[in-house]
């Protein structure tokens, strides 16, 4: 095609299969982007940063196919071997230095793309783009000299104008303090990190590498977070604490009482919670081995209270009507303005929320899970204290917000715990027999595959005894009684069903299920699910579902395609037993995805790609809240749901395995017809 | 000209002459707007600010001239009436108001136009219009309400841009965490402050006003502020303290040394002049009887070495070649992050610098007196422990700095002092007796009207007697002593003349004057002026006198056309004095002008216009700074200007007072040609 007297040569770029004409004597580096390949380079084009590598795989393009050669390369520099050699990459070249001086076939490796990706799978696969807000630079600065008074920080800009076309900049007075030895240490080469291209936030001397964040979620109850590398996506720490607010309150509303009803209430909240950060991230840069100080910036979600409280904000307006937030929109602060210790220029980015009680997390979910985004009606669900829903279609989002309560966490439940190792977390009820079988967190022995005794060897008895159940197995055991004729579909236990796992009182009016005996229990009392816990359990989920059909009615749709499971609850719990205890609409199962911690995921996109902040900021706008508990359907919706699964919505996905036996048809729609009638 | 019957009527506004017509109906504050008059008006037209009151002098234009009557205004309505009431201003109408309904003759007096002006009387008088960066606008926010989502920092903006056109705003932490309380407690009526209509840093209930701001010249020996109302530009309150890093250094090279020879030297001087600067605040507010939390701003003028560590940046580059500068540039940066106490939100703004010995100090002077915006040939010289020197023309600005030292400040004399009372601030010696006479501050007679002894009633005896002498009593003592032939052109003691004044040692090679007695000086000692004390004026002097030389050699002028003299010390000297030392080149006496604290003039100027930080910038990028101190000529000027006015420079404009005896030719440039021959 070309030879090496004509001024071009084919180039072909793998894996991508770009090809076309560049001139000779170009780098691959400016080659590579002529063809639209990005290839990375932080040091631009100095030889010192080792982002470029790229393999050679052929040279010279024959009539007879592709002669391997490398000769159609400039050949390397002493310093381009110094480099190879020291990363151990000698059959490699360094694109920012080789010339192309022939045909040629290279391949980009993954490590060297610009455009890096991390791929999420959960219910539906996609990629994220790597563009955060943070990036370094590396520059070589103009040394002072008498007579130039243009000052460093001038000099600097000019260096960063020239050399990446960046202008316009701020500097952090933390960086400025620096700068001087900075420049001066590293004989007027440095590292910059920059924020949003805007400012300047740290110089460091010569050729560094190591930029962090922290992407947080701040749940009522659990705090967690994911130390991301910001160069390359890659999530290099997971770790998570119990909010400490714990202590002042299990719910949002005693929170917020208290620190409406103390002086010191939101300080000692707001300490409480910046210390967990803070915790979390010396943590997590230990488990990186990185310092807290190379964490540039910081990305929160939390529900609108906690939001507030970390921002040192008093919750107060989110307690009472009409739930007014003192900021929906998405801030950046800087980090040590809230107490946060990591570098100290580092920026705090909190998401956008959407009203007074769908806040910053849930943004967090839809932009992860982005619902709207996909095909059908999809409802989402994130489940914790409260939880927030949400109804999709490729042209709507409607959201709520349901107070649960603590009851699928194993709070207000009587052998309630949370998920630790010896709570039981999977739950089956012979249908004929009615005995239980569980299996507890910790242990992957069903326990009627137990050997407890005197004479069992201590390593053949099971490694945790039950010490409690958890939010997963409170699901199943509902709708495992359920299943086996146990319970009405009322939720009452059935005096009429009689077996040995069952204890009455004297009259048969006051029932209880014995799940695990005092033998198998850590306590040496027997695990006990009463009546009352199973009315706990049908008002958390007759909630949830009533706000999720209020969005329903309001959307004017019938039935679901999709049900996509947020939180850590939903991923724990088995979808099928979800759909007979009524905690969500029918659906096809294979259509329901339980997807972790989506908030979670949502702040670690936010901090890896700065263009997803400002969609956040969209979706935050584009979903309609609707105030479920004021609305005059809400209550009937709420009393059908409080039936298993419900009153009268249907289910047809769960037809062959639900009893036979059907309630009583629905008044509620008659009822309102006649209030409505009479107002 | 028109009647009530047409839709238009003739309104004349006074005291700017503007008429035009205006519609029926139209408040006067929009109809003045119409005709290019600004009335101030902080609540947007809610008569609650009272501050767009005007005088109806006249309605009724008739053929006869102008009939008196209001009548052509619409009634005021009782709001309108109990407002002026309350200000006690019944003959006069609210702008935003009365409507016009017919012809008018309007008064708008001073206080209530919106373009307000403070008079600079200097070397020139001008005015600067106010137009600071911080400024307070009153709204009335949308209250919150069930179903509208967007937050109450979403509403607050909603309204600044609906009622005040003001867009893309951010908001302080400090004021966010405020917002709710605030809004409720204003019935969402409140006073916004906002920086450079970009950030809001304030929010109060209701209508309020007061909006401040501290203009400072950080000094290495004094530190002067000055408090001004942001709204009318009046200057409420001056105060200033000595600058405590005294005690680490007396001049700049030594604070420098502090700064890197002892790893807390930075941070106890940081700590030092942020303590003075918040001591100077919370003076200047308790004497305008206003609050240290309504400042709302700081400017800040100083030399490079003061401003460096007054943002706790270490100064050591600027105390080698090639005195690299951190930044040159002028800074906003947030108070409280240098530890100013003012209102959290409060801005610091750091005025732009020259070069690595040229600050925004001397910016500020320039700023301030525009030497390069009037006619001819200006020399403005800033004199303090180091003389910043600025030699302009219309077209071109040139600067250099001279360490003249601490002579000038009563530094290394030996009865050296501040200026404070019982300072000798004045000397005449006569030319016959060669006796003195001087004056101390703090009394208005001379010494040879003193009346002392144990027989004088102790109010007739001076108020003060002699403790010292300071600056301007060194600069005339030196000239007088020059004028009465006690002192050779070189600066020697003159031997041959023989007084009581002079005392000498045996071989009448050491002399010293005796400037007052021992009766006269409260030590009871006599305040002698001896021979080390005239080597070290003359020193200073030609350092200063050297540096300007060189700028007038750079820019091939032989005299100037004008001197301002800036600084404390500029002030009290008295120009012919200074001229016959050498202080200053030749020039009509009636052409030398001492403008006081320039510095903290040009300070005060950035504070209350902000165009004019931009105008600070531009000036710091036009004025060439040269080295003086490497420059080949300079060290043949320093020698030269070493004698008594000068060794060869003439000063015609002295030829009446000066002695007739000629200093020997000056040998230096024939030297200097000699080594450049050689070279």
């Amino acid at each position: 095609m070309s030879s090496k007297n004509t001024r071009t040569h084919t180039l072909i770029l793998m894996p991508s299969g770009r090809r076309g004409q560049v001139e000779h004597g170009q780098t691959l580096l400016e080659a590579a982007r002529q063809l639209g390949v990005e290839i990375e380079s932080i040091c631009g084009g100095r030889q010192t940063c080792d982002k470029c590598r790229v393999h050679v795989e052929d040279g010279e393009f024959t009539k007879h196919g592709i002669a391997s050669s490398d000769s159609h390369l400039s050949s390397p520099t002493d310093t381009e071997l110094a480099q190879l050699e020291k990363m151990g990459a000698t059959d490699q070249r360094l694109s920012c230095a080789a010339r192309v001086e022939g045909d040629l076939l290279i391949t980009v490796p993954e490590e060297s793309r610009a455009q890096k990706q991390i791929i999420r799978k959960t219910a539906t696969q996609r990629t994220i783009e790597i563009a955060p807000a943070v990036r370094q630079v590396y520059v070589e600065v103009d040394q002072a000299q008498l007579g130039f008074h243009r000052g460093d920080w001038g000099r600097l800009q000019d260096a960063l104008a020239e050399q990446w076309d960046i202008h316009d900049l701020a500097i952090d007075i933390h960086a400025l303090r620096r700068l001087q030895p900075t420049l001066r240490q590293g004989d007027w080469k440095v590292t910059v990190t920059l924020w949003n291209d805007h400012e300047v936030i740290d110089v460091q001397p010569g050729y560094q590498e190591g930029a962090y964040g922290l992407a947080v979620d701040v749940g009522s109850t659990t705090v967690a977070s994911y130390l991301c590398d910001l160069r390359t996506g890659e999530l290099l720490a997971t770790e998570s604490v119990m909010n400490p607010q714990v202590s002042y309150g299990e719910d949002l509303m005693s929170r917020i009482s208290y620190t409406t009803e103390r002086a010191d209430g939101l300080e000692k909240m707001n300490a409480a919670i910046i210390d967990a950060l803070n915790k979390l991230a010396r943590r997590a840069a230990r488990s990186a081995k990185i310092a807290r100080q190379q964490i540039y910036e910081i990305s929160l979600v939390g529900n609108t209270t906690m939001v507030h409280i970390l921002l040192n904000i008093s919750p107060k307006e989110i307690g009472g009507a009409p739930f007014a937030l003192a900021n929906r929109d998405a801030m950046d602060v800087k980090a040590r303005e809230l107490g946060l210790k990591l570098h100290p220029g580092a920026n705090a980015h909190i998401l956008s929320a959407e009203a007074g009680h769908v806040g910053a997390d849930n943004v967090g979910v839809l932009l992860a899970e982005q619902p709207h985004h996909q095909e059908g009606i999809i409802l989402t669900v994130d489940v914790g204290t409260n939880a927030e829903i949400v109804l999709s279609s490729p042209d709507w989002m409607y959201s709520a917000s349901s107070p649960t309560g603590p009851a699928f966490e194993g709070g207000q439940i009587t052998a309630g715990m949370r998920a630790a190792p010896g709570a039981i977390e999977r739950v089956r009820i012979d249908p004929e027999t009615k005995a239980p079988r569980f299996r507890v967190i910790g242990d992957e022995h069903w326990s009627d595959e137990w050997l407890i005794g005197n004479n069992i060897p201590a390593d053949q008895q099971p490694k945790h005894l039950a010490g409690g159940i958890c939010g997963s197995g409170i699901i199943e055991v509902v709708a495992e009684l359920y299943l086996a004729g146990l319970l009405t579909p009322d939720g009452r236990f059935n005096p009429k069903v009689d077996c040995a796992s069952m204890q009455w009182d004297q009259d048969k009016r006051k029932g209880a299920y014995i799940l695990a005996t005092a033998q198998q229990s850590s306590t040496g009392k027997p695990v006990l699910i009463t009546q009352n816990d199973v009315r706990a359990i049908q008002l958390a989920k007759a909630a949830l579902y009533a706000g999720a059909k209020i969005l329903m009615m309001r959307s004017g749709i019938q039935s679901v395609d999709k049900i996509i499971l947020a939180g850590a609850f939903g991923s724990y719990i088995d979808p099928k037993h979800a759909m007979v205890v009524g905690l969500i609409p029918d659906c096809s199962l294979e259509k329901v995805y339980p997807v972790g911690n989506a908030a979670g995921d949502g702040a670690r996109i936010a901090l890896l790609n700065r263009d997803k902040r400002l969609e956040a900021g969209d979706i935050s706008r584009q979903v309609r809240y609707i105030e479920t508990a004021v609305d005059p359907d809400f209550q009937e919706e709420f009393v059908n749901a409080m039936h298993l699964p419900h009153r009268s919505d249907p289910y047809p996905h769960l037809e062959d395995i639900l009893p036979k036996e059907k309630p009583a048809p629905s008044m509620g729609r008659g009822r309102r017809r006649q209030r409505k009638q009479a107002a």
